[in-house]
């Protein structure tokens, strides 16, 4: 007879041998295979449609098809990086505190990096899975993001953008431009994605982590429409990696962080609203300030407009009640929120929101003054960018069907991008 | 010794001999007083805020130092029928099918009434309690509702609007005139939410209803401003029919449908886009159709005017994408979605949803064709209606504290006004 404890042909042995991983409140069955999951950044349904049409995402399309296919809802704001670090820790910005690339202190008036001034305020899944023991990896397009989601990860994080200089007393590996073949790439360019999958496969094929994380950039989908062939060629790009990361075992689990809408006028001017101008002109200079929380260091793209920021009354005068009323009668705002509201509605934390939160309509970006946003560097081309609930529903797909059952439509509660760990781990059929 | 097993001083021993009653997927614990849930209609958190500090509801006042008190998201779109139904089921429209006041069906074209087509697709809390053998009791203000609720519960369902003709076989009670002390009221009056809550007092005086559950009415809340006079005066009596309550040893949970909001211009003028008479101009007549689900045979005080409307499309051309765009260039429209989006965003059921769901700003009514919206209803008073996301905050207040760690901001999930039966019973310290 065979030692009957050691075949593991079912969900129910292998979990009794590896116990649950629970962080944040969740539970996370161990993986049998390899669990892959893509954050497609910037990638817009949108996007995944254009490209089925032209036949460009074979592999995708596949997934679609034999996997399993929905629409989630991204964490709101609609930003790169709240939505990364919602999906590695499963939980919303309310849990893990960071709503946006920066806060103002409230205390203080200072400018604050959130995912520089402190460690995260939750435990990563994967920091979680790499202290049990699972050979855990993530690689990010930027630097940044990858100091963000690699705390506490005992195992492999880098990024594209400094691939070169992983050390592995940093990044727990090094050589990467000998592992993928190439140096690091342009932070500018659709290679900086093509670079994170490149390097997610060699992982694969080297070092078979239990559980992967990858990063993707928009710089592609800031840049180019669905139907550009720029876009066409790069989810082709795309999706052939995509394809291989399959045939190599893994198991794939992809969403984005945000969609993508074009926000100029047909003439091509950017549909911006300057509400730092806005305000000045009607309570009076210094009365308010607005906060773009999706301005960084990288915005070479999107000059630091997006649809969704902060305002922060500065005096006692003028009420709350007055800016918001000004606020909400300003075409191109589609809501206009005091902080309890806004924290309730999308989950933020409160200690790092402003008094009004503002959402842009569908299609118009909102600034701050318009002296502060160098739209030159658009170059000419339509500003394109995200952060609203406009660009709020993104795609859900996975390599593999689910159990029966799972994720069904109307459990009480709408499939969020950050569930993505959870379904792939927990419900997928392998 | 005494019987050590009929002492029941904690939670623990008491649910072991009651288990827990399962509905819906959620888990309710058996009352241990009786319990109040109080659909407290068109209670915008402005009401709460101006009569606090008119000083006209010790009460509630009391209920929020004491006890608990949040902001809490209504269901959408924010109307009665779903809102009522989503609390006594404990889940979103999704689930019980209740998405407005009456739907389309897109086979045949025919507008139904959705409470009068079929039974509410998901059990009510109420009817499980009851088959559980709890004495349960629920009075709305409109039989309608009553009539939705009061499926598959055995015991008392009764509404203020038919008081008068309630049977022991229809309503599990009759004479409720004598009980009350007064006749059914006006249904176009202040009294009938009073009456409901006059009701449910002398129930709790003769039969003590393990489960209660008081729907109101929003009569008051549609005609007057939050600082009216008439707002403060109702306001008080509400809230000393609620001490009543608490003096007589209930647990209370308060909660509203939706909240309310100005419609109006300056000018006393309705602010009302009539999205059917702007498509039609600019697609023909025909091509689309406009539902206002708000509409229902109640309509004196808001011309079935609201905050949200459904637009179904009536041919190939326009697509979806032209409509779509074309709404969301509106001035008035804050969102715009498709049906899978709507149904995702909103937990809404996809077999009753339009094409395109649209969301008005705050401030701004929608409607289908001028023609069909009696304004002259309004008898020169200013619009005020709900429906949209700006009536989405509601007030969620409890008589009792919660247990520690219950219901913590940042749990993964904002607070909905249908999780109040969950709360009242399973988090409350008592």
């Amino acid at each position: 007879m065979n030692k009957p404890d050691r075949i593991l042909t079912d969900v129910a042995s292998y979990r009794a041998e590896r116990p649950l991983v629970r962080v944040n409140g969740r539970a996370y069955a161990w993986p049998k295979h390899p669990a892959v999951v893509i954050c497609f950044d910037g990638c817009d349904p949108a996007y995944i449609d254009a490209a089925s049409a032209a036949g460009a995402i074979p592999a995708i399309d596949r997934m679609r098809r034999e996997g399993f296919a929905a629409s989630a809802l991204a964490a709101m704001p609609t930003f790169t990086n709240p939505n990364n670090v919602s999906i590695v820790c499963g939980v919303p910005p309310a849990v893990h505190g960071v709503s946006g690339n920066f806060y103002l202190d409230r205390d203080t008036g200072a400018e604050i990096m959130m995912v520089d001034a402190t460690p995260v305020r939750a435990p990563t899944i994967l920091a979680a899975f790499s202290q049990a023991g699972a050979k855990v990896a993530a690689v990010t397009a930027k630097d940044k993001l990858r100091r963000a989601l690699g705390h506490g990860l005992d195992g492999i994080a880098f990024s594209a953008e400094k691939a070169d200089e992983a050390t592995d007393a940093e990044n727990g590996i090094s050589a990467i431009g000998a592992l993928v073949g190439r140096g690091a790439p342009d932070q500018y360019s659709a290679d900086l994605s093509l670079f994170v999958l490149d390097a997610g496969i060699r992982l694969l094929e080297t070092r078979r982590p239990n559980l992967m994380y990858l990063s993707l950039s928009d710089y592609v989908q800031h840049k180019h429409a669905p139907d550009a062939p720029e876009a066409t060629a790069f989810m082709r790009a795309v999706d052939e990696r995509l394809g291989r990361m399959i045939a190599l075992g893994a198991c794939l689990g992809i969403v984005a962080d945000h969609g993508m809408n074009d926000m100029a006028h047909p003439s091509g001017e950017p549909n911006v609203v300057y509400l730092g101008d806005l305000l000045d002109a009607a309570f009076g200079a210094g009365a308010t300030r607005v906060i773009c929380p999706i301005t960084d260091p990288f915005v070479r793209h999107h000059g630091a407009l997006g649809g969704f920021v902060r305002v922060h009354l500065q005096r006692t005068e003028p009420s709350s009640t007055a800016v918001l009323n000004f606020i909400r009668q300003i075409p191109g705002v589609c809501m206009a929120a005091p902080r309890e509201e806004a924290c309730l509605r999308f989950e933020l934390p409160e200690d790092r929101e402003g008094d009004i939160a503002v959402v842009a309509r569908s299609g118009v970006a909102l600034g701050g003054h318009a002296r502060d946003h160098d739209i030159s560097q658009l170059s000419g081309e339509r500003l394109r960018s995200h952060g609203g609930l406009a660009e709020q529903v993104v795609p859900f797909i996975l390599s593999h069907p689910l159990k029966a059952g799972r994720v069904e439509s109307g459990a009480g509660k709408p499939l969020r991008n950050y569930d993505v760990f959870s379904v792939l781990l927990n419900d997928m059929k392998v």
